[in-house]
């Protein structure tokens, strides 16, 4: 039973807190999840694989989907489109899996309106702005304007940590990995209303 | 600022499930924490000791705590009050412990009301009632007219586990152990209302 339906971890974040080292790192320590990935219209840039990077679909598959109502969210960005498919999330879930996002705190305002009693969430954070600005800074990956915008999406987003299970400090890396992995283990715990009243029924059904 | 202030881990599920030997055997693994102790006015039987057992206090004293509101639930046994005092509680988060109680389902309910940002919830069962059953008869502690009333208790009880963030099913002792592991550690990342929104005051000032 305890694998018979997955559940749902959200992890949000201002860009360099360090959530993609978090999962990466944690990978081995959390059992079978499924990652989940963005679906695009554009073209994929050299290197970028379908179904890794992201799902990469034309226009018109997109445009159906939306109006099936398969998309979690979407927006549009220099006349392409980006969303998040629930398909495969669903056919994680079906699996019994834990499904992982990695989404911003509009994502999961969503997803908590939509699939609340299947989520745990995790915001992660550096102990402070001022240490944000340095490790964007110094990982030398994005340009000035670039920089800047995240620490404006920064200063809106860290509002939004109420609305989340548990805070992440990331602080010192083994101690954020740490509690990571729990917050992961946790999470697999989480049994949706449905889920939970079948277990119920189980429970007591196996005890004639 | 991690620890600045504490959160609470409530466990509840039928008595024979395994409440007791996994917050026994977690003891070392999940850092300092306070277990919450009910308060009685009931005289102390042989072998219990005060702040170990039980609070043991007079009528006088328990009354006076209840016109304060300093109980978070009591009750009326057989001429002797129990309840839950806030005040330990109180201390041990202002010490920035993880609280544990070991409470049933009312109790959550009733604390979920009071100070609901500050807690996560777990429930912890046999993985049927005819284990569960099987265990309460082979421990062998209580007399056949006790174990019917704790499986009643569980008919009703089982209801809940929808009210509760997580779900754990202690078939096998190590698994289910490690489970309670990772939720008493993401219990501590809980971040109560008043504590996020200082922390994003903290975070946002030191960035000067």
């Amino acid at each position: 039973m305890e694998n018979a339906f997955g559940s749902i971890l959200i992890i949000s974040g201002p860009s360099g807190a360090g959530k993609s080292s978090l999962i990466e790192a944690a990978k081995d320590s959390i059992g079978d999840f499924y990652f989940s990935i963005s679906t695009t219209t554009r073209p994929p840039r050299k290197g970028e694989r379908n179904g890794v990077d992201y799902y990469f679909v034309d226009k018109e598959t997109f445009e159906e989907e939306i109006r099936a109502g398969e998309f979690l969210e979407y927006a549009q960005v220099h006349g392409n489109y980006y969303g998040t498919s629930l398909k495969p999330v669903r056919k994680a879930l079906e699996e019994g899996k834990l499904v992982i996002f990695d989404i911003d705190v509009q994502g999961h305002a969503i997803a908590r309106e939509r699939m609340g009693d299947l989520i745990t969430s995790v915001f992660v954070t550096t102990p402070t702005l001022k240490e944000l600005k340095r490790r964007l800074e110094s990982r030398g990956t994005d340009d000035e304007e670039t920089v800047q915008k995240r620490i404006q999406n920064a200063m809106v987003e860290i509002e939004y940590i109420t609305a989340y299970d548990f805070l992440i400090i990331n602080d010192d890396f083994e101690k954020a990995l740490d509690s990571f992995i729990a917050v992961a283990k946790a999470a697999r715990l989480k049994k949706g209303r449905k889920q939970a009243l079948r277990f119920v029924n189980e429970w007591r059904g196996k005890s004639e």
